[in-house]
């Protein structure tokens, strides 16, 4: 049976998603515990890779097993060896050609930003603190050029082993809200694309961060996202604040 | 000059609130670096203890330095020396009369349940988990019960060295709602007195969520209640549900 999972973990404590020798990752932990349950072997997918640091609230990965077990049960089996900083949330039978990472249709990341003084010790795990302060309206309009086909060659790894750049993003908002368990203006970039190269919702956040202190503006930007120019990118925000929050399929 | 300062902290790495030897506890830390800031020794009071594990959104401590500093300065100087999970988020300066514990006038904590089958590793460290469905219109109709003033004593810790265990509660409301990132039913219980006696809310938390779960009743509350009948007081709930609020002052 084929099962597709849908998990949720905290970053801070994996070296990312993918398996690696001796390093503690989120598909290392749940292919252990898989192989556990069925007794042999197992490949376990995931939509696609996280980095160390990074989040996820709504992960999906797929896994065949030979084993007849429900959904519940394995749910729970799966959870009841799990460490508490990773867990299935839903774990349903899909067709056999479902593929957890083939079968994307696009994926939402969310990226927070504290926007204040001093950084809540409840979200130091989940948010970038940026102490300055943030021209809104600034950001929003320059939100609305990522929108689009482009190549983001200069908003992702100069090392990224990928021919094809281009990717189209459906949706980028930018939201803020006062929080008040922090003390602070929570703002939350939600961007969607048909895919993400590495690193480039975390450039793509560190621009408009940057656009927001005042340090670029939006000819600069456009420039970067039509011309590719890489030079005045804005320093890749860090992975703490990113969340994988949910993947869509065909 | 005397200073009040309001302090959050996440309370899974502490041994609560009071400075103990050899332990790592949240006063022990503002006393060391409030001492290296003062360049001599220094006495720190808190509005009253929390016990290991349970949390602060809003503790009050009040200290008096000889030490000139503007509470902007103090607030920097002592979160460039804390760890990441303690913060001082607000410093001000307050009339020399002014004692964090003897100047309350109430207290609010708050008692987080997440009720559904599966915990998310990002509400772990904060919320108690249930998976056994809850009574809500049940235990809201006990809530109200609660209120007024009570001798305490069945609600409390046995070892409490108080002489007078009886306290007014204010305010004792139950709310819920749907958690998205959880993916689960978010339960908060609010509890405002005048004062709490140790394990106070941890046992008026586990009595309304025995009431939730049919195990205890309208009658059998009211009787623990006003006859101090501590036979039926429902298991005290885990310290990690619990988070100091707010402290309220004259």
């Amino acid at each position: 049976m084929n099962f597709k999972l849908t998990i949720q973990y905290d970053g801070t404590d994996f070296h990312g998603w993918q398996t690696q020798p001796d390093l503690r990752t989120v598909q290392g932990e749940l292919t252990r515990i898989l192989a556990l349950i069925e007794g042999g072997p197992v490949v376990v997918h995931g939509s696609g890779r996280t980095d160390a640091g990074v989040h996820a609230e709504g992960q999906v990965a797929s896994t065949t097993l030979l084993r007849e077990i429900s959904p519940e049960k394995l749910r729970a089996a799966i959870n009841g060896n799990l460490p508490q900083d990773v867990r299935v949330m839903e774990a349903e039978v899909v067709p056999d050609d479902f593929h957890a990472r083939y079968s994307v249709r696009h994926k939402t990341y969310l990226y927070r930003v504290m926007n204040g003084p001093v950084m809540s010790p409840f979200w130091q795990r989940y948010a970038h603190q940026e102490a300055r302060s943030l021209d809104l309206p600034a950001m929003s309009a320059c939100a609305a050029m990522f929108r689009g086909l482009h190549d983001w060659t200069a908003f992702s790894a100069a090392q990224a082993e990928v021919e094809n750049r281009s990717r189209t993003i459906t949706h980028l908002e930018i939201s803020e809200r006062r929080d008040e368990r922090a003390h602070a203006r929570l703002i939350e970039f939600r961007i969607s694309a048909d895919g993400f190269l590495r690193y480039m919702v975390r450039s793509i956040a560190g621009t408009l961060l940057a656009v927001g202190r005042g340090e670029l503006d939006r000819q600069q930007v456009k420039r970067a996202i039509e011309e590719g120019d890489r030079s005045i990118v804005g320093a890749t925000a860090p992975a703490k604040g990113l969340t994988l929050l949910n993947v869509c399929y065909k």
